[in-house]
């Protein structure tokens, strides 16, 4: 019998730049001439047939101005896109264009794209860098922190996947114009996300400035993208790897994916979380984690956002209380829900250690079913 | 405009301990008692159809019967099974069955099992652990160091997939006893491949010994076993992400990845890769890295190991040049070579900066056609 033991350890610097602003396709290109990506000269410009025509094709041919191969994968826009078959027409379009270890991923687009991207640049050739220009305020609110990167199947969202962090994200304002109001919206659920478990008075702020969000403000866009942000950095910071503080950023996601599932994606992902968090401060109401102050605020901030908070008549209860047990904070067949802690803060279990608390789900039922 | 910068610099630790040994199940079972994979307490033991009944079912009950929760996960042996598809089968059999990121992976089989089972962890929940019991020569000489997970694709063959690390590696070499003659073969070549690169005296050692390793005589497949371990280790540890030395592994490879996926899989990757070495040599002879010396000594090993030096009769030579330029190591769309430097060392080039020679395919043609 013979051990050898494999010294495996080391210093990995995955740090990077989000650059927010109005207008960014040059930014990027500057960037790449001054060496963002050290070397590489041939880019992937992957995008969906939404955002296409609108950014993704100026992308390209600035690049190719600019002396770079560049090639561009688009596939049909919306989440139903985000599936391995999807990942794999990406990767046999990349090889039958010819590119290896040394080309570069450009994910031009929502969350979708760079979910479906920055996973894509994952695995192939076991790993090429990516470029996030992220065109939604998702993406600005959700996307751009935090490396992870994933596909739905049939069985659950977001389960295959892995962490992988971007070169750089743009977050390009002027792109916000182009997006229909419902897009904004759901955008928003994200943002108020953020608000209600970190920063009541941002909470208030984006409640007095909800219109001039919808107008595309650029002060007010900066502010909210910033905030995002950074209210996301600092956690992820503290917890790469989701083990426990992240769970927090899960904040309405538990009702929230179970239910964009159930609606077969009727729902947008920021409506299905609008949903989510107004059960959660509901069911925290109950436990007294909230007032019945917060449920007003959370309803009246929804509603100005121009967001659902009541689940839709069409959605089948006993269904959604079934997929909440796909949820990947299910742990020992017990569901876990995070919960607001009045507005502003989070709760906190087990002495700070825990984030997410067993909920029972007759529980659940009586509140999201009554 | 605004600039946010993310620090993402962190101290990762991947080691881990090979363990080469005779019999080594209730050892596993007795390093998950004590701890190997902290808290887990559900495994998901990965096979294929020739290794199921063999050792996967036998380590699903030592689980059980250790109080852990274990389910087994079969798809049919070969290469062929190395496909996203079939990556796709085992994460939806592990949703069925209710695996979250909770899990671990036990993969049970040679290099196929580990590479797919790999990638499968890496990906799964965004990465869940996994630990290697490696059933073959060739697991033991090529997949239990270097982290490289991954599937093929019609278009190119381990393009897929990702480093990552498992949590431990055993070889037992009990199992060698059940593999086919043609297996033991092919599992030598990786051998002889490390020999060729980087010892002479193991070189003249392995076709001394060739009948004692057919035999699988404990004491010569433990020195082989650790050799080989040993060898990969030195490369690997000084270049994990494979950007310059690490490409000496694929020494013979450029060829023999090509030529295997040109046969339909008719040759054993091994199989593949002794053509491929047979090349090499003698590209590199012509080119005056190595002596006819040299040449007649691979070919001489290469027999004694019963393994074939030259290309099949049923091998497309043109098919298989036009093959050659989906190796990764393709760069600016020219073919580069990685050569023995006599028997026992590696060429290197740029003053030692690279290990690979861009050769052109005429040059090619001339040797492996002649």
């Amino acid at each position: 019998m013979s051990v050898i033991n494999l010294e495996l350890k080391k210093v990995v610097d995955d740090s990077y730049d989000i650059e927010i602003g109005y207008e960014l396709e040059q930014t990027l290109i500057d960037d790449i001439n001054a060496g963002l990506v050290n070397k590489i000269k041939k880019f992937v410009v992957v995008t969906d047939s939404n955002v296409e025509k609108l950014y993704a094709t100026k992308i390209v041919s600035m690049l190719k101005d600019n002396g770079y191969g560049a090639d561009l994968i688009v596939f049909p826009a919306g989440e139903e896109s985000k599936t391995r078959q999807v990942k794999e027409y990406v990767e046999d379009r990349m090889l039958e264009l010819g590119h290896k270890r040394d080309s570069c991923i450009i994910a031009v687009g929502g969350g979708v794209v760079t979910d479906l991207a920055g996973f894509v640049a994952g695995t192939f050739a076991r790993g090429i860098p990516f470029i996030n220009y992220a065109t939604t305020l998702l993406a600005a609110a959700d996307a751009s922190v935090g490396g992870k990167t994933a596909v739905d199947t049939p069985l659950a969202t977001n389960l295959i996947g892995l962490f992988n962090q971007p070169k750089k994200v743009y977050i390009d304002i002027a792109t916000w114009k182009t997006l229909p109001e419902r897009e904004v919206a759901s955008g928003m659920a994200e943002t108020i996300k953020h608000a209600a478990m970190s920063d009541s008075e941002f909470f208030d702020y984006l409640y007095e400035n909800m219109d001039a969000v919808f107008a595309i403000d650029n002060d007010v866009c900066t502010k909210v993208a910033e905030f995002n942000c950074k209210t996301k950095y600092q956690v992820v910071m503290k917890d790469e790897k989701e083990s426990g503080l992240r769970e927090i950023l899960n904040l309405g996601h538990t009702v929230g994916r179970a239910i964009e599932t159930v609606s077969g994606y009727r729902l947008l992902h920021g409506e299905a979380v609008a949903i989510g968090l107004m059960a959660q401060v509901r069911i925290g109401c109950a436990l007294g984690f909230a007032a019945q102050e917060d449920v007003d605020k959370m309803k009246k901030i929804l509603e100005k956002a121009k967001l659902p908070s009541e689940i839709p008549e069409y959605i089948d209860k006993e269904e959604l209380i079934k997929k909440l047990y796909t949820d990947k904070k299910v742990r020992n067949g017990e569901l876990r829900f995070v919960f607001q802690k009045g507005t502003g803060a989070i709760m906190s279990f087990d002495d700070g250690t825990n984030f997410a608390k067993p909920i029972h789900e007759d529980f659940v039922r009586k509140i999201i079913c009554e």
